[in-house]
């Protein structure tokens, strides 16, 4: 099988995180910060180990400004819920997953805020900026959107919309799902007061992790309360930072396995990996803009502008059907829709959705060309 | 070492779950319910089949009740934030733990409901059950008690205390962290509306795992939103069930891991487990009862009315300062406090804590031994 949906999750894992997490059944199986016997002692400082390198990562204030989450969908939620109050406006993309739309329109349907939508301007920076300009009110509180869309891999300019929300003394969330790991993050060069991230995607780690990074947790209302290890005896949630938004156990296996997904992108280098993909999404791009009957709905992805996630639609075919007989050759690809309805809506593929090829750091050439391979026979098969 | 800290995670877990876990960076390592490729496909039919399995061995009503969470701890906000509405009064034991006290006080200082605790009669159900009762009032809308003190290891009578609710028509939500996969639960039989576990206690699954059981999910505003694969161009939450709780992608390792925590557990039968863990417990007491310096907080256990986990503390010693001179002998415990203040008050260890002993289905006579051994020489060093 051709893996080429990392944009979901990525596969395989480096061996090495697959390593780390059986760690959790031999060496490191105690609760965190429970207990304070040794094994519990020692799992402890194997989840401090990757809330440190997380914080180094992305150059985050303080190692105690990471918060461990399921999935970046929980980061986003306890983010967005947290920090909005009744009245307040917010501006999102047009490129946002569900995972940012949902709960920022669960909180308009109820009326306690209002949100507006900026145009992405494909390929030009200083327009997206614009147009997030131009959203902008006096009851704005927060900027929230996507560092690249999960659809069609267009990056926004995050560090330019950064420094906007700061010269208007407005909030700054980035969703990173797709970007942590691929491009390099810096918090505080891009002025980011919420990082929300998986850690299942392009970090390597294991399903059941995601973390929120943000030096802003006393301004925030938990969405959880619970057991923390700290404060016992008071009936209220602690105050402090992480454990204000880790209530409960946190999964150790998944957090000991991301610290080696982490060490693995160092080691390999980021800037190395996003090199070689671009190269091979553009291989691909290349490939399929010579197929008569392939759609493509970006410009040529260079290094500056793009992720390597790519769209695209085989003429006269619905996407969830390609994607089927594109298995049948061997390849794993997403068809349909990519929970982003405002992109889909951009792209004008309300109605057929897209095919979406997503690479990683172990795709290779010879990966595209079997895509490439796939989808000429398909294209061929369906002309018969 | 002597693991005996399983009421906070048990160790070890058997082979089969590390295994299962495996097969998620081989075989199973797509996002479930995203893609239609195969391993996208065959990795949400593994899911499913987790479903299931919890489906089954609690009686839900339907395999759609299951609710995969974090923990515990995501479970109880997602039913307590979920069903309460403004004036709402809720009661729940002096056994809690901060996962229900928290989110409990916590509506209840923002002043959208009231709740009151009724006092666990040790040994006399019918007085816990007058207990919840008395506290009964015409708001009273949810009993939220936990299945087993976490602190003790003293049961309340959940099937008694489901009929006294379904009499007076307010909903029963079971905190089961202490108790799924040591005691048959019975959704149906006693009537509860909402049971809360961990998967990584006592159904041997990995940590980050937990769920929800529910055929309320209708009345339930979701914690959180996000991208569910389903419904995926609506800017709304799914209504259905469980996606309306399941929002981003979930801990497939660690569902993979539970499925077979539950076989593990199936094929061992948890009646003998319990049966045998509580002869151990019971061993252990004897032995702690014998020795003039041990201070015991329950009755001798029996088998219906605890669970495997037993607390106490040693005359002049601080429970954390104990712990950690057992720990000296290769024994791991936890001591402190257990995040249940309410039970510390009641058992009027405010000041020390106490030692908890919590064992599993893999706890042996010789650990027992081996505790009582420490327990003896760490009193005999104390008195020179």
């Amino acid at each position: 099988m051709v893996y080429l949906d990392n944009a979901a999750t990525t596969f395989p894992k480096p061996p090495s995180v697959a390593r780390a997490v059986q760690s959790a059944f031999t060496t490191y199986g105690a609760n965190p910060g429970r207990s304070g016997h040794k094994m519990s002692v020692n799992t402890a400082e194997k989840v401090y180990d990757c809330r440190e390198a997380l914080a180094d990562f992305f150059n985050a204030y303080d190692v105690t400004n990471v918060v461990f989450t399921q999935n970046c969908t929980q980061a986003l939620n306890t983010a967005i819920k947290g920090i909005l109050r009744r009245g307040d406006h917010v501006v999102i993309s047009t490129f946002e997953h569900n995972s940012v739309l949902r709960p920022v329109h669960q909180l308009a349907v109820e009326g306690l805020i209002t949100y507006s939508v900026a145009d992405v301007a494909e390929g030009d920076d200083d327009q997206t900026v614009e147009n997030f300009a131009s959203k902008i009110t006096s009851r704005t509180r927060l900027i929230a959107c996507t560092h690249a869309s999960n659809v069609c891999g267009v990056r926004l300019p995050i560090e330019k919309i950064g420094a906007l929300a700061k010269r208007y003394g407005i909030l700054f969330l980035v969703d990173a799902a797709q970007t942590a790991g691929v491009l390099p993050i810096d918090i505080q060069r891009c002025q980011i007061d919420f990082l929300c991230m998986a850690g299942h995607k392009c970090l390597y780690g294991p399903s059941g992790t995601g973390a929120l990074i943000t030096d802003r947790g006393d301004e925030l209302n938990p969405l959880m309360a619970g057991g923390t290890g700290s404060n016992s005896l008071d009936y209220n949630q602690p105050d402090f930072m992480p454990d204000r938004f880790e209530s409960g156990t946190v999964n150790t296996a998944g957090i000991i396995g991301l610290g080696a997904g982490i060490r693995f992108l160092q080691k390999e280098s980021v800037e190395k990996i996003h090199k070689r993909e671009m190269q091979l999404t553009r291989m691909l791009y290349d490939g399929l803009s010579q197929m008569e009957d392939v759609i493509l709905y970006t410009k040529r992805p260079d290094n500056e502008h793009y992720v390597p996630v790519l769209c695209f639609n085989l003429r006269g075919l619905d996407s969830s059907t390609a994607v089927e007989l594109l298995d049948q050759q061997g390849i794993a690809l997403r068809g349909g829709y990519h929970c982003a309805p405002l992109a889909h809506q951009k792209l004008g593929t309300v109605e057929i959705g897209t095919i979406r090829a997503s690479l990683s750091a172990f795709t290779t050439a010879g990966d595209i060309g079997a895509l490439l391979g796939a989808v000429k026979k398909v294209l061929q098969k369906r002309e018969r």
